[in-house]
């Protein structure tokens, strides 16, 4: 396949620099690492990126149970297209590559994933449907596929790497690698859960620009993956917004690795089950914001007695992503007359005099106004932390959920100003 | 009524400040002015605004017809409140400050209102429903009505200005005053419109922060007038968006001043009628999104060949409200991946592969992929304007759209992170 544009146009050097000149103040200061039984991880730096890693190939021992989730959005990305189209449930190769995103590149951007997967089909005699392919980076770019079968080439050569090194290869924009990990005991059984995602900027619900993969080492069927998903998708990756922006991209894909038996259908386990696969997914979702594009401050949004779930999850995203919201947060500003205007804009029917809105402990407001007796001092105090907990009472019922955001500065512009130049 | 804020905690300072030192790019080197028939107006400093004109009286010589449409917020302010439970349909006297806006300030906003208006009555012999009052600035801050009433009682003494004056005196953090002026010939009579706007960030359908008064000279009734909003506002006020956040206070006023008898029910004159009135909607509309707060550039989208007018309006907002792509276009880059990023975004069906992007006249991608052959130098150049055309051919229907916007830039950062500090 001729493509001029290959390597050059891809010049990630600033980002490359970020990473480790200016990272998040999140960024933890030890990361957990494991090389994982089950599969074998290999990283390469096969030229998206100027000089980090940029290709993630996975290859499980035997084909694994797969469920995955993926980006709602209209203008996917060639391989979300390529996925639903082969419908993957048993996983044997996972492929992802960072620094190109392979969206928006039409028949030929399909074409260059039957390509390398061809050519991996050839290797390691496994079917179509078993191989999950990943892309995640610039918009719009071809690349050529011999730039992975080169590296594929490699692997029987190659010393398999740990799951830290797969967290740091499928990075963007993200400033330190997400990582997980989790042990649960099932009947005696000591079973690991592990994680690892990439996200910084393009997050918003509907997933954002988002990869994550989740391993678990029990035997778990593909319907029990499904649901599990489905039961923690809203409180956790579809909770999360950096700047309201949905990526052509995202996928979350949970592996079952076939090592142990569980009983999933005693309740008891069940619920170990789904609360420890929640934990990992809450963890992940938490870190990506943590990692938000610029940001100076995490925004933890509580909406409380709310009508319904989705009603509280819809006012905390218009708070979440309201641009004058996050420029006041920035500010160090208790800003609450834009809460109140955020609020408004949901289009939510909610009884305004009813409201009460606390930054942290401190009550702002209440009866439809502004709470004199507060101590501007320790409000002022209250503002300079690095995580704001907004806490908005809706006084109408029963319902509540949180939202994590973060604030807008002057670095989100810096670096998304000049992502391609 | 007692109140300790007063104003003392509007330091407008900074804004007032901007005005001079740093305006828009876009502002007009002349301005139009007339000293209109049919009413007088007058502007005050009232003490909302450090040193600037904060508070306009305008009182017309009878009672006129007026239609008007508020912001849909569901937290509007206490002037909406107020003035859509009194429901005007003639209007004697319209007040309008500037600072504060009265919103989220429960009854005692209201009371407040109810103040001024009072004495307004006993003053000037007229109904409640005969005043229209509109506020604009910070939210969730009372003020003392003998701020207004004060000035009430100086009108007697004092010289009535210019409706140059009156745009003057109901900007925040606009960098210059909006006004237009048309003239339009009805069977021989010339008939003079014109209108003022305010408005700068919180701009977005649902009419954003935004005030504008229209006046026309001719005697309209009132569902005529109604008419005539509705059949524009979509087009003009309703497609502009600087923030995608949704102001409390948003008002537009249309004012049949009574002057002439003109027979609107002919379709020509109708059409006249509604092309010049739509005219001074777009002008002005333009003119606020010329002056969205910090911007370097102005966005216009076009979204055409759509299946419905509905479906081009959604996706052209969801480009222009788009982090991402306004960042892009602040940094001067053509960055049509996130354009996709934002149509996908949008939640509308389309057909991936016959979306058509052009920056100006340059198609960047067409059949699903990139096109190569565009000259890169002469793109930069045009990225480099101060009007940035993006036009999205959807290929799918024969509904279009303008949608008017601008970029995201470290300046609209600084505005809104310290508003009010």
């Amino acid at each position: 396949m001729k493509n001029k544009t290959s390597t050059k146009e891809f010049k990630l050097s600033k980002n490359e620099r970020l990473l480790y000149e200016s990272p998040s103040i999140f960024k933890p200061k030890k990361f957990p690492n494991i090389f994982p039984n089950g599969f074998k991880i290999y990283t390469f730096n096969a030229g998206f990126k100027k000089k980090l890693n940029d290709l993630l190939i996975i290859i499980f021992d035997s084909p694994v149970n797969t469920a995955s989730v993926f980006s709602k959005t209209s203008t996917p990305s060639a391989p979300i297209i390529w996925n639903k189209k082969n419908n993957q449930k048993k996983i044997k190769i996972l492929v992802v590559n960072s620094g190109n995103a392979n969206a928006h590149t039409g028949k030929k951007g399909l074409k260059i994933i039957d390509h390398y997967v061809n050519y991996l089909l050839r290797v390691y005699k496994c079917k179509k449907n078993q191989v999950l392919v990943c892309s995640t980076g610039v918009i719009g770019e071809l690349f050529n596929p011999l730039l992975i079968i080169n590296k594929i080439k490699e692997i029987q050569n190659k010393k398999n790497t740990s799951l830290l090194d797969a967290a740091k290869t499928i990075i963007t924009t993200d400033t330190y690698p997400k990582i997980s990990i989790r042990n649960q005991i099932f009947d005696k059984q000591n079973v690991k859960i592990y994680g690892i995602a990439k996200g910084s900027g393009m997050i918003h619900p509907n997933m954002g620009t988002m990869l994550a993969y989740i391993f678990i080492e029990a035997a778990l069927p593909f319907n029990i993956i499904k649901k599990i998903i489905n039961h923690n998708l809203d409180d956790t990756f579809n909770s999360i917004t950096v700047d309201s922006d949905t990526s052509t991209s995202d996928t979350l894909s949970i592996f079952s690795l076939n090592m142990y038996k569980i009983n999933y259908k005693t309740k008891k386990n069940f619920e170990k089950l789904n609360s420890s696969i929640k934990s990992i997914m809450k963890d992940l979702s938490i870190q990506i914001i943590k990692d938000g594009e610029g940001l100076s401050k995490l925004l933890d949004i509580e909406v409380l007695k709310a009508k319904s779930k989705r009603q509280a999850r819809k006012i905390g995203l218009s708070v979440a992503n309201s641009p004058l919201v996050k420029t006041a947060i920035f500010g160090e500003d208790a800003n609450w007359g834009r809460i109140i205007m955020a609020v408004g804009k949901s289009d939510e029917k909610i009884i305004q005099d009813k409201i009460k809105i606390y930054f942290g402990p401190h009550l702002l407001c209440s009866n439809g106004s502004i709470n004199r007796r507060l101590n501007q001092r320790v409000l002022k105090k209250y503002m300079k932390k690095n995580i704001i907990k907004i806490k908005i009472n809706l006084g109408i019922g029963n319902f509540s959920h949180n939202v994590y955001g973060n604030d807008l500065s002057y670095k989100y512009i810096n670096i998304n100003a000049d992502y391609r130049s």
